[in-house]
């Protein structure tokens, strides 16, 4: 066993530490306060890799692992938790065209999605179909050499302002067996996108509704095999909470710097924070939560990558607990800074409203339970 | 004993809620996001009563004890937590003009504050004094039959659109004995106003600093004795916690509500949540804590009024235990919500914003637990 | 409202806290030492009123409502928690035969187990029926003017050394409306008892397993009608979990107490305990969270009284409530002490192991949790 | 970074579990009932290399690292709690004296505790001096080439029945830097014993008090230089919070299989407990927490193993964390057995009253706190 970052990480970790420091949360709080989707950062953040981690190398990702790409987006997350948190959904994205699409539309979409001149936003969840992925109700029609698509998605992330949308839809029977995946320009004719939804955080990405009216997708839009979509969206998910929890881990430790130093500056009753014991406690108590749930991020990420036929399990015990802990952690940096950490002069608020919603996204943490304890009663398990 | 509340608490509770229901939760969203201080509402609100309701009958108040204020602030709460402890923090002025102000004062200022017309603003904390409210710096300078007063105030709720302000100022030694309590009007020259403070939440009430120099305040308007400040505003802080933990109790039993409902309708995998059993445990333990809660303000309320020697350690008790009970069943209720509680379209997120403060003001939750243990850890203590 | 004790009641806890305090502590280390059943005790405990608190007047029971009988089981509770719970479950024997068995019946056995001369144990769970008491598969079957009982309960308190058994037993279809419920004697031909079952704690009350083999009782031992037994047993349950609540809220606040003085006593690092902010914190907890237990069990049981509409989930919420309370605040003041804690020569880990099960008696916690929930998602609940 | 077993972990990993699953738990029930100290188990336990795990090879030790003897201990531990406890113990002497004796104590006792033929104690808390150990009182006074000790230990494990001590006691000045250590035939003149503790639960070892009047140690006793004594306590105390918590986290996860194979198992209202979503969540934040548990410490024992200089904040961490998060499986674990989880004929009330001293043993948890936080606001802390 080594827990110890290689020469490797170290650099990438490095490189993140100051994109994250000097492009990103210098301006983080002023993207909330404008709800400013920030594209050049983006693309910036594009040219250093950091929009295709994990995409192979031949696609020109940087070929990273799943461990190696959650070193990065933490470091990231500790300058902006919203941008950071669109970054990993377009690595998704990049990931499932490099990984599944047809050479035709890799070609077309990679180059511009890794370096980050196309955004991509991934449409998934239908009003009706939130935890329950599997029933949602678009429909792909096949029509000639084209899909037909029709149906409305919630909660996109980016949509309106990305360029290239990866959407699941039904092609076949009710259930899992009968979703596909399908790339498509953002602009596609019959493509439309609802107000911006105003959030309690997550503002510097746009949040909208997509409804799709007789939009047509090419042939080669397909994403591997017509019914496949649903495994992909599961293999994306697995990934996805990985990341999503990277980027609670990197809030809250950002957050627990804050409140360490305030601790040291704030003075009540005549001497500083740092000095009252009951602090102290809470502080210490903060700190090891953390550091467990990093580690726990750190061994179901090296369990995606092995392949390990428990990571999906794995994936979600990180979720769970590094999104609990996160909010929970970011909950006490605020009550540290007392008054201040209520106003928006002070980073806190923003914190803990943007990672509140990380409890919620890539399934819920009651779904996340649901998980474990299925498999945990299931024959054979072997979860450790 | 008894629990129930009598009729006429059930009348109080009864218009209460009328107004809260009518007048407050239809616009609570749109003030929140437009961060529109409701001044005609309060107005509305003083014309029956609310806003002096444990201001004796003699001078125009209700005479209500602070339990039946507590029924009243409750149902207050249901319909906008930031209104409402606004309206909070003007009963505790208009209280204390009453009942320690000049003849001079009273008839003055009275009359306009008991009706609303003119809105009052409490200037205690500073920059440098939080929760250390003893070590205040605000001088007040007798000079002839004025006082001068000097120094600045944070975190003022109201401050810039109020027509009265009550300022603890130093008149004396340091320490808590040396501090006075005045009342005067919120435009007397040399008072000037910070900028509206950027808040996570209560944003239908302003928050500004206010920088006092060389304002001269008449004789009239020093409530009590000099000297006498500090243990007005303790006075004061015991009421003003069973206030803000009323807040959070009617905040959370609105969303507890609303979570409820939610369960019944919205579905997921084939059932509403109101079948899945691990929501089910979620909702009771929601409950449950929040009706301890409840009856933990009210037998703290009821000390005070009895003027049990224990009140100012029951009213911290009430004030620890309710305020975060209060956040957890707001964010549990949030969680249930998934998705849609994270925008603002839907009522949850704003009641998690709003009642997270008060877990900070009115004193930290921290120093309720240090006034708790030192009582608990004194000669003599008799709480059960 | 009003949350004071009246004449009676200080009374009345005065004269338990004084048992209490001469019959009870002195001994409670010794008799879970030794396994002791204190049948002298009881019965001075049933000379003085205590084995028959809510039994009527015209049963020679002293006819206090519920909340008055918790007032002295409290007090009864900080003598000896095991002991004190044995008594709340002859308590409810007593109240079961008074309240409804025959006048042969009430005749024969009340006056016995009023003054305690006769013990009585509650034969509801079996092997198979622990939670879900409405499938129990004891039967008995008319046959002349007796009834046969065969079967066996498990669990039982006392059993082995007690005079009187209250049995419930299927006389009709399966469910819960075949269910009745029988008094009889303890010695009766074709009951047996199992070993006495070594327990975590509650030791100073034997447990047995009770096996009936063709059992006669005389239809004057039946109470009420035939399938009524199970709507006796579940207005049992109701008092059944205030009491146990209470005796969570006693045995917790003597462990306050205890750890309370503790703080002052011992030193470490060159102050006393009570100097260390930290544990000054979790003290104000304990403190806070055990007076907010005490409200409301108090709160449900005056609903009990009042027999109000809501009063199983009233009392469903203190039993969960305030057992998990009582545990949390036992399990703490233990860790306060130290290794102190851990040992026999000390009260804390007798505390602790004591109060576990009142989480798992009187249905589970998890049971409790399923009753509220289940009655908030209901038309017109009216819980507050 | 790699969290998987090498092969020899796997191997060291089968062997111990292999062992504890044959000669721990069958006897673990009737140890703990009958408190009996399993003497000829433990050098069973020697021959296999368990009482020097990480005695260096040249003392006849295994030689392994602190993260490979976690993975041993954790096997073993879910065996027997009390008695992996106590070969923790005496791993931790055998260790001090191999590391730090003189050739002749090494020569004289390291065989001997190596292979178990004497078992050894370690004497360092006092009376007055828990968890602060600098404060100490014993003395040992040079006389020739003899030391003479006098004082008092307490809450010694395996005194009165093991072979060897090692003995705290201060050669100098007051506070840490006076205190030296010393190893000593537990037999040696002047020594004697008080009565075996009665304790709540690690009842397979004695716990005595250790009186010392007059004891001649020879110098060779002296373990390094006069005034290392607390350095090597301190070095030791590391290794023990990993040992410490190493238990707790086997024990939890017996605890968990246990309650996961009930699970399914025992049937209530007509489906197994398994069905009830609501118990499926709460097993899932049990696993999860445990997983996190394990992950913790073995990134603790890393640390150790690489000298980090943060490690001994690391072990705080993980000691705190995982002895916390075992308790609460074992707890929930028990509740989830109901009724059964409260009689000793199953295994889960042992396993809780096992792993609570572990809360408190090795410095309590919040001593632990104050080391972390201490660490944290500290110049140039690095923990992550």
């Amino acid at each position: 066993m080594d827990f110890e970052l290689n020469e490797d990480q170290r650099a990438f970790a490095d490189t993140a530490r100051q994109f994250a420091s000097e492009r990103l949360a210098p301006f983080a709080a002023q993207w909330d306060a404008e709800q400013f989707f920030p594209k050049q950062v983006l693309r910036d953040a594009g040219e250093l890799g950091f929009l295709a981690l994990y995409t192979p190398e031949e696609d020109c990702g940087l070929g990273l692992s799943r461990l190696d790409s959650s070193i990065v987006f933490e470091q990231l997350a500790m300058g902006c938790t919203s941008t950071t948190a669109f970054m990993t959904i377009h690595n998704m994205v990049t990931w499932m065209v490099a990984s599944f699409g047809t050479q035709e539309a890799k070609a077309y979409f990679c180059p511009q999605l890794v370096y980050g001149k196309w955004l991509g936003s991934y449409c998934l969840t239908e009003p009706n179909a939130g935890s329950d992925a599997a029933s949602l109700t678009t429909t792909a029609r096949k029509q000639g050499d084209h899909y037909i698509l029709n149906g409305s998605k919630t909660f996109i992330s980016g949509a309106g302002e990305t360029d290239v949308l990866v959407v699941m839809a039904r092609t076949g029977e009710a259930g899992a067996k009968g979703i596909s995946a399908f790339v498509l320009q953002a602009d596609t004719p019959g493509i439309s996108y609802g107000r911006k939804e105003p959030k309690m955080g997550w503002n510097s990405q746009p949040t909208r509704a997509v409804t799709l009216e007789n939009v047509r997708v090419p042939e080669s839009g397909l994403l591997g095999q017509e019914g496949e979509g649903f495994t992909f969206a599961m293999k994306g998910l697995d990934g996805g909470r990985i990341n999503i929890a990277t980027c609670s881990v990197g809030t809250a430790q950002q957050a627990l710097n804050q409140a360490t130093q305030y601790m040291q500056e704030r003075k009540q009753f005549g001497q500083s924070l740092a000095q009252f014991q009951g602090l102290q406690f809470k502080l210490a108590d903060m700190a090891t939560e953390l550091v467990a749930a990093r580690q726990l991020v750190r061994y179901a990420a090296s369990k995606l990558d092995l392949g390990d036929r428990e990571a999906t399990t794995y994936c979600a015990m990180a979720k769970r607990f590094a999104t609990d802990v996160g909010f929970q952690v970011c909950d006490a940096a605020l009550q540290l800074y007392g008054g201040y950490g209520y106003i928006r002069e002070y980073p806190l608020e923003r914190h803990f409203r943007d990672v509140r919603v990380h409890q919620i996204l890539e399934g819920t943490n009651e779904i996340m339970r649901l998980i474990i304890a299925r498999r945990l009663l299931s024959e054979g398990c072997a979860i450790w």
